[in-house]
């Protein structure tokens, strides 16, 4: 089952809308095959390790341990259960029973019906944690947030200047590059667009195809139609706005305008996750700026931190990685758990999770 | 050699004014005896290591490895290098020729003319690094300078309101007592008493006697008499000011004033750094507030940061840990190198040092 988590970590950023999966098939003691949820969700992780196997007769009497209840209805692809039954596996361990409503136990049921023996056991913590993603996304309609910082060991994240290139090494920002490419899309405000006119994609070598698609916070419409994230036409852009007039020059079919309700001046972050959430995503990476890390954090909406430091010191008058958050007395600092810390040559990376 | 560096650890923090040294004797493949710089400095390491060996015919022949070459001079203890010729040791390691005008080879010299081998080699960057703080003080008139820091995950060490009680956990605090034990003298800017009336010992059970003597800066002569840093006795306070009313309620030898000068409004910190060394103080452990923090970083007189991180947030509107040091551009921020870091439960501790 350990194997197959570790599949599952493979899926992990390139499988929306559906959540990464690991199989493992095996007979007679031996590991036959390995499979994941492929790219956008199809095939799925059993099917893929069952393709594997050119002899479908090898996979009479074999188990398939797999890190989800296998899903019972047809979406955009057939029921796995039904091609666990028709294979003949004799056993099928399962970590943790799907809440989706449309399976939630009953592949299991039906499994058991045709005298296929199931395990449900939750074999380790990694495994719950990426279902768990999943999950949230079913009964919360709140997406997965991973808010990465790039600062210095003082918590800046440029100067008073606004000068921010480079803050952390090379190493840090490739890493950064892979949480792109682990997420299923990115949301960031409209000042780190307007002053730095990145492109936010994932620029790692073989890995560009799974730039995530971006969500952008541009209330009044402000942002250039010129600008880089407009001009890359390989993956979706929504621009989330409340009023302004929408740009008519843009040539690419990718963008989309989302209209947000507004809470007090600012645009209603809840809206703005449950929209995301509607379209399938379930894992979203938040770059800043200081003032959309600060909402995000004050409303409790951050799941996971990735907070790369430097060891360079700005001094107080640099501008802070999380905007004013109301804070007044040490009961109501915003606590977060310690996951682990990574030395990164001359940076550190420290992730920290919601309690 | 290892050894006697070890040992050398064993006196950091409490030989003041001499520097920690280890010292191992070896007779016939065998340690015999190890010693370290006693408290205050009596006895050397050599002798504090000779005085173990209760039959001293045993010496005869012997090896010792020391951190730091003998003295030659008479100071407060007898020279070493005699002790050494005395006792007929047939070898002498030594890590470092002693830089001190008073030494600097003469013992070595001593030595090989009575046909005793002396061996000189830098075993390790550990006991390169302690006498480096030595030396250091000898050769610029300034402390190791040691800063301490305890913040939120954003940098921050007190909310607006200035409470701060408690951002790091137990471990963490306990880990700072520590630190108070291993610098010769503590330096803290009047805010921080004003504002905590702090004792600034060292509490751990069984190192209260080290609690570092104490420096503090108060330009005017503002902080009260009745606060507790002036009522307890056991070790000296120096306050540094420039003027204001001495304060004659003090009924305590242990206090005296230090009339510095002033650069532009401030009193000036190389001056009192040169005060401080001139007493004899290698090791000075800096414990905030901000602003005393930020001028020690802009003028680059902090040779060590031990930054203790909560995996809090308090944002924006907090205390700055470091105060404005006119960084307006990457190239001029002030860098150090990551030594290591370490968890303390939910907080983790990360060592820089100057490059």
């Amino acid at each position: 089952m350990q194997l197959a988590e570790r599949m599952a970590h493979r899926a992990i950023g390139s499988t929306f809308p559906n959540p990464p999966v690991g199989a493992i098939i095996v007979k007679d003691k031996t590991i036959i095959a390995r499979g994941w949820t492929q790219r956008n969700g199809s095939p799925h992780a059993e099917v893929h390790a069952i393709n594997q196997v050119r002899n479908k007769k090898q996979l009479e009497g074999a188990s398939i341990y797999t890190t989800l209840e296998p899903c019972y209805h047809v979406g955009r692809n057939p029921p796995c259960v039904d091609k666990i039954i028709k294979y003949k596996f004799s056993k099928v361990f399962i970590s943790e029973i799907d809440k989706n409503a449309l399976v939630k136990g009953k592949s299991i049921k039906k499994l058991r019906k045709r005298k296929i023996k199931v395990i449900v056991k939750n074999f380790g913590n990694q495994t719950r944690h990426i279902n768990k993603v999943f999950f949230k996304s079913l009964n919360n309609n709140l997406p997965y947030i991973t808010l990465k910082i790039a600062s210095t060991a003082d918590g800046k994240i440029a100067t008073k200047s606004k000068k921010s290139k480079w803050i952390t090494n090379a190493v840090s920002r490739q890493h950064g590059h892979m949480l792109r490419a682990q997420n299923d899309c990115m949301l960031v405000g409209k000042g780190t667009i307007i002053e730095d006119n990145p492109s936010l994609d994932c620029r790692l070598s073989g890995l560009e195809s799974l730039s995530p698609d971006l969500f952008i916070l541009d209330s009044s419409l402000n942002i250039p139609s010129n600008y880089k994230i407009y001009t890359k036409h390989s993956r979706n852009v929504f621009v989330f706005y409340s009023d302004g007039k929408k740009l008519s020059k843009l040539n690419n079919k990718n963008i989309k305008h989302i209209k947000v309700s507004k809470k007090g001046s600012e645009l209603s972050l809840k809206d703005i996750l449950n929209k995301i959430t509607n379209l399938g995503y379930m894992r979203i990476l938040v770059e800043g700026g200081s003032h959309l890390s600060g909402s995000l954090i004050k409303n409790n909406y951050v799941d996971e931190i990735q907070w790369f430091r430097a060891s360079k010191i700005i001094g107080k008058d640099g501008m802070d990685a999380v905007s004013d958050i109301g804070v007044s007395n040490m009961e109501s600092t915003k606590n977060y758990v310690l996951l682990e810390s990574k030395n990164y040559g001359n940076d550190i990376l420290t992730i920290y999770r919601k309690g």
